[in-house]
């Protein structure tokens, strides 16, 4: 960089201009700021923009070579792009002696590059052999630090969870399409008839594999052996190894709904203790990153509606089995460009800033 | 009757202009006819009002006793109308001979009424000490004919069940408020952030617990002991009793979601026996009104538009646990107006009619 540097680490963000990144501008502006200089970088289509960031506008640049002059030891690249991107560029910026926190699922399954969410394994962001950390999958973001808090208490032996994922997580696509299907569908006479909702959409169905407006599409991903979605496979394998258990049995169904931010989950978990529901509640209530909302007769229960725009997970719904008293039941929603993204690598740089601080 | 009776036992439509009523009218239409007389009863409010069935003009008559004058043994008066309007007027056709089947929640808990769903127990319909069947929630109703299949084969022994409902489950009161809450969405500048949907739809929210457009609503119901709601209990209460299992163990998370018709559920299933994907898949196919559509890459797995307006329970993503042999999950839709009522209701008034034949 050849402008002096304010105090504190510099941060680039690549991907400044997609759903995360548009949030993460957002994070950046409420958080305590604790950056020199902040660089954003985008694609060569987005090169010149102009965003705000801690009130001061900010050009764009386009990912270059160049665009990481300056960086060294002790700065921090966000990449908030796809997975392609990021691996193609990690290793540019790692080069420079800059860590890299990457949202994509490049790196997630890759041993020597640890997969944090602060609440849960904060721990892990030290050790980081090639100069990467990974944050999870919104999905997984979304429950992980529940999970994290019963586990401590109970020991977490088996999971079930169906997933009710927003049309975000597919980016500023997914929800562009869900707000043209819906238009679609509101202007159209639609009845309750087979195909209304197919013949309304048409055949651009976006990033989903079958229209989304009033609809429900158990699908994401790509297709792995016993009919699993390559989806379903990193959740499992993410919330393993976050929670350090990497035989536990665990089932997930991932369904995309009509909602544009905020993903919820239903969660059975069976564990090696006796659990109580209240002492469970007290647990979540206590949970670092989670907030209990559960009094469902007051209308107090989590939605994603309520969750979007906010940092916690929120849970409630919370219920011993009928038949098992080692098992619970609950419900969770956060917002996946949060919680699932902006917030988590938020969280990640800052933890990694402070060890230089 | 004053008119002379056609051939076949009369039947009378309690509830005939509801979200149910309406379904029930085009179903009469379309199947083979075996009914005399057909009366339309709803309340006052709709009397005179004239309605197709069978390519006949037909008018509503309100719900008093004159409006069972003719009816008697061999006759049969569906009820397609809210539990209290059931539990008072099915004792009034009883005690004239003729047989009730109730679509509403009056009497599936009561042991002298069978709770039917035909490819399941249809023998159930013939032992009923009142006079009255019922048939299930729209919930049961979608899975209990895989279910019921896949117990014959493998003898089930745990259920986790998750519902994406549709808002027509509800009656009408349901669809028009999805309907309301959706323009309202759609005529509003709506960014990502918390209580902007909230704002939006404003407290209107209809049946629902919370605004469903754009929304999961974890919520419908009564509460009851532990957390869970009247309808979760509902759905577990009536599975066992239409499997005869007693004590199977059953966890169900009822939730609603911005869908006019058509409920989808993911279904975790454990069995006594080892399951084998592929051949539970070929139990799927051979079972009666189920269809399984399970090639994901091909596009192919169930959706509620796609089932809306159709028969059969359709299910797809059908997957052999990772970690359990005895285990399978699945996913599954149903028209919940169809299958999940009307559907079912004239399979139960067919097989009764048949009795009389
Ligand atoms: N959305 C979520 O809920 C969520 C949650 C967890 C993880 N993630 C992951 O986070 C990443 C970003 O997701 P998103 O939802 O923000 O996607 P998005 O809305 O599509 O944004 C993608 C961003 O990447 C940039 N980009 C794309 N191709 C590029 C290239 N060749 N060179 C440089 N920049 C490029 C885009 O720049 P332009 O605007 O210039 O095209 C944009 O800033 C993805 O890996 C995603 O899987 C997303
Ligand atoms: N919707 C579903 O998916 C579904 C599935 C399974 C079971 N069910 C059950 O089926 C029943 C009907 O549901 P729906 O969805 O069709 O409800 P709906 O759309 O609200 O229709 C209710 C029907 O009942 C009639 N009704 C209401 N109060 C009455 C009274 N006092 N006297 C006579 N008729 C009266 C209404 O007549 P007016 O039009 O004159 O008011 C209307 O025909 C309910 O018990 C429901 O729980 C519904």
């Amino acid at each position: 960089m050849t402008a002096p540097r304010s105090s504190g680490p510099a941060l680039a963000v690549v991907g400044a201009t997609g759903a995360v990144g548009s949030v993460l501008l957002q994070i950046l502006s409420q958080r305590a700021d604790v950056w020199g200089d902040i660089r954003l970088i985008a694609s060569p289509r987005s090169a010149g923009r102009v965003l705000a960031v801690r009130g001061e506008e900010t050009e764009v640049i386009a990912l270059t070579e160049d665009a990481f002059d300056g960086f060294g030891k002790g700065d921090i690249v966000l990449f908030l792009t796809p997975a392609e991107v990021s691996a193609r560029w990690a290793p540019v910026v790692t080069a420079r002696g800059a860590v890299v926190v990457d949202q994509s699922a490049a790196f997630r399954e890759d041993p020597e590059v640890p997969l944090v969410v602060p609440e849960v394994n904060g721990h892990a962001v030290r050790i980081r052999p090639r100069g990467i950390v990974a944050g999870p999958d919104c999905v997984t973001a979304a429950m992980i630090a529940t999970l994290g808090a019963l586990h401590a208490e109970y020991g977490l032996a088996d999971l079930a969870v169906s997933s009710y994922q927003a049309a975000s997580a597919a980016g500023r696509a997914g929800s562009e399409a869900l707000r043209r299907q819906l238009s679609l569908v509101a202007g159209s006479t639609l009845g309750e008839q087979t195909g209304d909702v197919r013949r309304a959409v048409g055949e651009d169905t976006g990033p989903f594999a079958a229209p989304l407006a009033l609809n429900v599409v158990p699908w994401s991903g790509e297709l792995r052996e016993g009919g699993w979605s390559s989806h379903e496979l990193a959740v499992r394998a993410e919330t393993r190894r976050i929670l350090g258990l990497e035989s536990l049995p665990i089932a997930v169904t991932c369904v995309q709904v009509p909602v544009v931010t905020g993903h919820s989950l239903t969660v059975r978990a069976r564990f090696e203790r006796e659990v109580d529901a209240g002492h469970a509640r007290e647990i979540l209530e206590a949970a670092p990153g989670v907030v209990l909302v559960d009094d469902p007769e007051a209308g107090e229960f989590p939605t994603p509606a309520d969750a979007a725009g906010t940092d916690p997970a929120w849970v409630g719904r919370v219920r011993g089995s009928l038949d098992d008293s080692r098992s619970l039941e609950f419900f969770v929603c956060a917002d996946n460009l949060r919680k699932g993204a902006a917030l988590n690598a938020t969280q990640i740089s800052e933890l990694i800033a402070g060890e230089f601080a």
